[in-house]
């Protein structure tokens, strides 16, 4: 059995038509009108396949194709569809899209699978208007209750709970309890490993731990052309050492990625040397203990800078989300499903977050890479072809048969 | 002969409670009510000495007292009295009390001098308010008429002709096509050098030259997650290596100086590798040829540099000013001085721009310096000490009397 890849490709048309963005690109923030329509489209489409669409407390939808077995855990696969403020048609939306083409597959072939079969579209994934991002699995895996959620404030200073309100968009049901067999995400890469490698998909073996570093720095504003070299205390320099500090780091330890997206200096002018400098170090890596010697080893090294040059440091952990290591089972399943269609297996990492990482704690699950052109993602020019998006549905497909079936 | 220490230090503190800020320091920014009444402040102090205060087209306040040779070249002593938005008390005013309390002594001792004796208190050295600075000095010098500095927009979107006409701070008269003999200035040091050696002044024998430079750098934006370290194109961390490049070349270099002040990264985000960065590079050095090499070599750096990363990169130059020797006559006459007043004369270069480096392309020019307390200037806390107050006056005063009684 194979997916319908005309249906799959006119719903990421038509779901890419909500929110369009004037130049290209999409913008379905969480909790917005667009939000909603988006969300709506799924909704609909899902009643034409005659499931029920039903809606929790913080705005996840869901649905399940009951299995034979009487209160048999569910095989759940989806993603979420609200997008960043200027983001792409493939991040989120193409594994929807690609578990609705798995429902309708089941539902026209009358296919009876022991286990349930079920779709969710995870609410605020980006987190680019709330904070914390992969809200929706994070209500769901327990971390924050309903009121938690709804007292979040925004960009705009609007609560999750207004915005649930004045849109409707709240429901009653519950993924909470359901027992889950396993769950699968497909989604695009969002980085250049299979197109480097000339691979349309991967199985996604683990994810990153992430861990997040705010360092502040405080030395003296002087003047630049009175205050003789030996005299300064430079925060600017300081955060420049780091900066590069951070990039040797990740030269000399394999796997680990660090980066310094963020640098603010003050007063931030041409003759005054920087009394104060604000960065931020982002360092992942695949396995836990690296990554927790490379955030050891940094902070070490950001300490000496800092000393050297006279200026004072204090370092905060801002965030931190542990290494994942997917389920073998799954990932057994999914290259199962690779091999059923000619492919070979090649297991990557994910170095973003999703929503899959969230709900392994929780019941074995794995992941479904696409190709990225150019690795771009969260972007207009995020991109990923017709018979990619086909093929990873494909896999998806072939998976869920496995472990829903036996 | 020495000056009246009372005098010129109830002098500091008058002229210091015009523009006082309340948490301490003074704000008399240029063309504004509070720096005319500062210069109004001078102008009744020479009235009170029968000199009659003069004001040209741009806002300079000078006067002249006869000397005994009809048509003979002013010996010209003076500063500012414009501050930063939040300055000290002594940076320019002192200059400018000093030789009021010149013109004051030799006033009321009857002091016949060959030559005449001059005060100028130049509008606009800062350049906080309205570009360039030094805009005064440069207005006598030739370099800017009297309409080019009247269209000058400033930082709130209104020309100094606008200002000088609200505020009638514009006058007729002239010191344009007046020869000159010298120009003298006393000013404080801005830097720790003669806090340093335990000296309270020391005589300037010359200007660093500055050339400032704008760099611009655009590589690619991209997940800090999924982006490998060898696929990208990081314009922060170019920024960062040319931070750390600017340091090495400075420490490398002999009597250089050099600093980047201002670093802002695009966009700016702790999980997305900067696609643009924009930074400043100052550098110092007493020698032109030196200066040119230094520029020289990072420019080709910073092309290395972003080259290497795969980052495109703009250079533009935004200002430069020559280094400036000081006339050897003039900085032997304030050495002499220092020697009658028991002090042993140390020669030292300026790290700041100051009026005294545009003069000195049009006569015989030096300055005196008076140590600063931790090298601090612009600033509520920059301090000189009472008696480093009095000597530098006394010194310039000693200066005044040689190189115009001969």
């Amino acid at each position: 059995m194979r997916i319908n890849a005309n249906r799959l490709l006119n719903g990421l048309a038509e779901l890419a038509a909500i929110g369009a963005l004037p130049g290209g690109g999409v913008q379905r923030l969480a909790f917005t009108p667009e939000d909603l329509r988006g969300r709506d489209y799924v909704a609909g489409r899902l009643r034409l396949l005659g499931l029920e669409p039903r809606v929790d407390a913080v705005g996840n939808l869901f649905a399940i194709r009951p299995g034979t077995e009487a209160h048999a855990p569910v095989v759940l696969i989806g993603s979420h569809t609200d997008t960043v403020g200027s983001g792409g048609r493939f991040d989120g939306a193409l594994g929807v899209l690609a578990a609705l083409e798995i429902l309708a597959r089941l539902q026209e072939e009358l296919v009876q699978t022991r286990f349930p079969v079920g779709l969710v579209s995870f609410v605020n994934e980006e987190g680019a208007r709330f904070m914390p991002d992969m809200m929706g699995s994070l209500y769901l895996r327990g971390d924050l209750d309903t009121d938690a959620v709804r007292r979040i404030a925004g960009t705009d200073g609007s609560t999750i709970g207004d915005n649930l309100d004045q849109l409707g968009m709240a429901g009653t049901d519950s993924l909470i309890g359901v027992p889950l067999r396993a769950f699968l995400e497909l989604h695009i890469e969002q980085g250049p490993e299979l197109e480097g490698l000339n691979l349309p998909a991967g199985v996604v073996t683990g994810v990153q731990g992430l861990r997040w570093m705010e360092v502040r720095l405080k030395g003296r504003s002087n003047h630049a052309g009175t205050t003789p070299m030996a005299n300064r205390e430079d925060a600017g320099l300081v955060a420049a050492q780091i900066t590069a500090a951070v990039r040797r780091l990740a030269l000399d330890t394999p796997g680990l990625r660090g980066t310094v997206g963020r640098i603010t200096l003050r007063p931030n002018l041409i003759n005054v040397i920087p009394s104060e400098a604000a960065l931020t170090v982002d360092l992942r890596h695949p396995s836990q203990e690296s990554l927790d010697n490379a955030v050891a080893k940094m902070k070490a090294d950001i300490l000496t800078l800092a000393a050297k040059e006279g200026v004072t440091c204090q370092i905060e952990e801002t965030a931190s989300a542990p290494a994942v290591e997917f389920d073998p089972d799954v990932v057994a399943a999914v290259e199962a499903g690779m091999e059923s269609l000619g492919l070979e297996p090649h297991g990557l990492i994910s170095g973003a977050g999703h929503d899959a990482q969230i709900l392994a704690a929780q019941c074995p699950a794995a992941m479904v890479f696409v190709r990225s052109r150019d690795g771009i993602s969260h972007n207009p020019r995020e991109f990923t072809s017709d018979d990619d998006c086909v093929t990873g549905a494909d896999i998806l497909l072939q998976a869920v048969l496995h472990l829903a079936k036996v």
